[in-house]
């Protein structure tokens, strides 16, 4: 196809003729699809239909021979720290296990870093006025969301192949407002990069102007590989440990997107210095983690194996859905400029990049078809992206037929508002 | 027995070294028994044993047709919240299910308070400079460290065994700076008093200096009778609706010493705008509570009259280790005057009072015997009780046949310590 940009303004206004009676056409279906967010599909859950019936009548004892249905056990059950000991890089001894949600956990060290204040600081960063986090972006919804709650200033990095700007982030971190960074480093939720080795090198050892800046590590989807390539992320703690700031990151991964979205266990991982200080808050808040469920995880995953058989068995699954929805905008918006996207190896999102101005007319049209897409803007701090241009894509909950229907009006739409745009400019 | 404080010198000194004579004896036993906290038994929690294979294969969806294993539901279960109306004495839409710990709600609760304010406030209390909290003594510690951790300044109200000294309570409460109060209003720990309707009626309806005042009512023994007796608590929100303040009761419960201490439901219940406020919050943190272990609550508690089955069950077992307490009480310190303790109707404790300045020796004696009891001064505000009178036994996990040993170690240890005592004063 020519680019939008080469056709004759005549040319575009037929074209727009065209695809607004398939618009009509879609509308008339009477769809109803959702690509909100990265939720597993049922089939997924399907595969840790195990755990319904688990741990099981008389089985509640843990390795450590303790009741795992009575009080305490602050820091989880060990025989699930050293499950996840891989997942997380760290040993076993310097991991905690929550209940079902890695963002809760985010959210309470920040609440303690807030309120009490974090190893290594001077106290509360709450009583040091303003303070700002730096966001990649395009980044997580939910991330930005915590720093909004809590009146922590937002600054932009941009994002490159290799993980954030680090020259921005080198330049950024030298103000002693900033204490905190977001960070997906693998699969990153939106655009699937991978942050290389030296990206992570220079993160964990960089000069800050805080003392007590602290990367927050959401190591989200380490295991959600979608092809067969298996990048090996440089391991954060390791690095901050070798560069001398050992107490820099915190950790964080869930089982929400391996066995049970809204019922899986959450892990934090970091220094034995922030182990210590997570836990002592943490006791202070809870008697101790819904350690029956540790049980139930611990019993399904047991076999040698499980839980990359497990992450093959989601790929199967999900692999098709990212296909579906790459080959369809390839097929109707290939060659037209209207639209670049990731084909990610990993993780839970397509990002779709449209013309400047045109993400929030595609997210319009989408709804007129029937679909809901993730807002425009999501993508950016305070759900503003300043060039509205930004879509993410979450293929995983439709079934495969849903997708392409999904996929389809997401070409349609896209085409169809890059083209009224490039009228609207070209008079 | 003739009061410690009748006995001569000479008596006094003979009688303490038959007692000496005795913990020798003891001591030689080799016990090793804990009444440190109020943890459910073993035989406890098999009375749960059901929950252990539940929900079972193919039972995900709650009534509503959602599938419980997935995200989402912030709110949780309206099955669980119906279930729970009555115990929490409001509407199923006033309730949200959280997981596992109501001390993690009112942890969550007084964080949010502390980093945005509440409904009808003027913004975060950690602006507002020094903040306090009233807490009835003797109290429980969780509560208290809570409000330490944070900065929280305790003001101690005595209690009454209609609940707290209102006159007290009313006067400080008129301090702007008194933000909180914590009450746990039935069965009280470790009092076991339960607040009398014009108690309840006037923390719901007195003057507050500060508009934004919070009561943390931490109902957690609603159900937890140990007697045919069955008090009826004035429903906080009810009372306060009617007086006016309908924000003030933030009302707390949850399943752990109803299911299983470490994997059950926590409840908050408030009015509508704390609510709305409270799941706005929680909605920031997560994607929503587990509520796989909802359903399986659902489940098992969905016969007519299974919870009220349950409870009559935990009082079977419980009942006979507080009478082996009290009567072993009786029974060695009758008449003496060393020791003045509760006879629960409910809850999880007894309250016994020893002579000023004798518990941390009772608790130091004790140890010495083996048996671990809670630290003396728990009860009050920074673990400092001023008189050094205050002890909680909590006779609910060890065994009948332990309890009784430990009963007859702590009336050994009392009459020890008072008669030490006497012998100084009569110095």
């Amino acid at each position: 196809m020519r680019p939008l940009s080469d056709q004759s303004p005549e040319t575009l206004r037929a074209s727009l003729a065209v695809l607004q009676e398939r618009y009509a056409v879609l509308k008339g279906r009477g769809l109803k699809l959702d690509m909100t967010r990265g939720k597993p599909a049922p089939e997924q859950l399907d595969l840790s239909e195990g755990l319904l019936a688990l741990p099981g009548n008389r089985d509640h004892f843990t390795e450590a021979g303790e009741d795992a249905r009575n009080y305490g056990g602050i820091q989880g059950l060990a025989e699930v720290r050293r499950l996840f000991s891989g997942v997380l890089g760290a040993p076993p001894e310097q991991i905690a296990v929550g209940n079902n949600s890695s963002l809760a956990l985010m959210h309470d060290c920040l609440v303690y870093a807030l309120l009490k204040g974090v190893p290594g600081g001077a106290g509360p960063w709450s009583r040091e006025g303003e303070i700002r986090f730096l966001c990649p972006v395009p980044g997580y919804d939910r991330h930005f969301a915590l720093c909004e709650t809590y009146g922590i200033i937002m600054e932009r990095v941009p994002m490159t192949p290799d993980g954030p700007d680090m020259g921005a982030v080198e330049d950024r971190v030298r103000d002693p407002r900033v204490k905190g960074m977001w960070c997906v480093p693998q699969y990153s939720n939106p655009g699937g990069e991978t942050y290389a080795d030296d990206t992570v090198e220079r993160l964990a050892g960089m000069r800050t102007g805080a003392p007590d800046f602290r990367l927050f590590w959401d190591n989200a989807y380490a295991l959600h590989h979608l092809t067969e390539h298996r990048p090996v992320l440089r391991n954060v703690l390791e690095a901050a440990a070798a560069a001398g700031q050992p107490e820099r990151p915190f950790v964080f991964a869930s089982t929400s997107k391996v066995t049970l979205a809204g019922a899986g266990l959450a892990f934090f991982a970091a220094s034995p210095a922030n182990l210590r200080w997570y836990l002592a808050n943490v006791g202070k808040r809870s008697i101790g983690p819904d350690k029956l469920n540790q049980l139930r995880h611990a019993r399904f995953l047991a076999q040698e194996g499980a839980l990359d058989r497990l992450m093959e068995s989601h790929r199967r699954l999900l692999a098709p859905k990212f296909k579906a929805v790459t080959d369809t905008l390839e097929r109707h918006l290939a060659g037209t400029g209207a639209a670049r996207w990731t084909i990610p190896q990993g993780g839970y999102f397509i990002l779709l990049e449209v013309p400047e101005g045109c993400a929030s007319r595609v997210v319009e049209l989408a709804a007129g078809c029937g679909l809901a897409m993730t807002p425009a803007g999501a993508t950016h701090p305070y759900g503003r992206d300043p060039q509205d241009r930004t879509l993410r894509l979450a293929p995983s909950y439709p079934s495969l037929a849903e997708v392409e229907a999904a996929a389809e009006v997401i070409a349609l739409c896209t085409l169809l508002a890059a083209t009224e745009a490039r009228i609207r400019q070209a008079r």
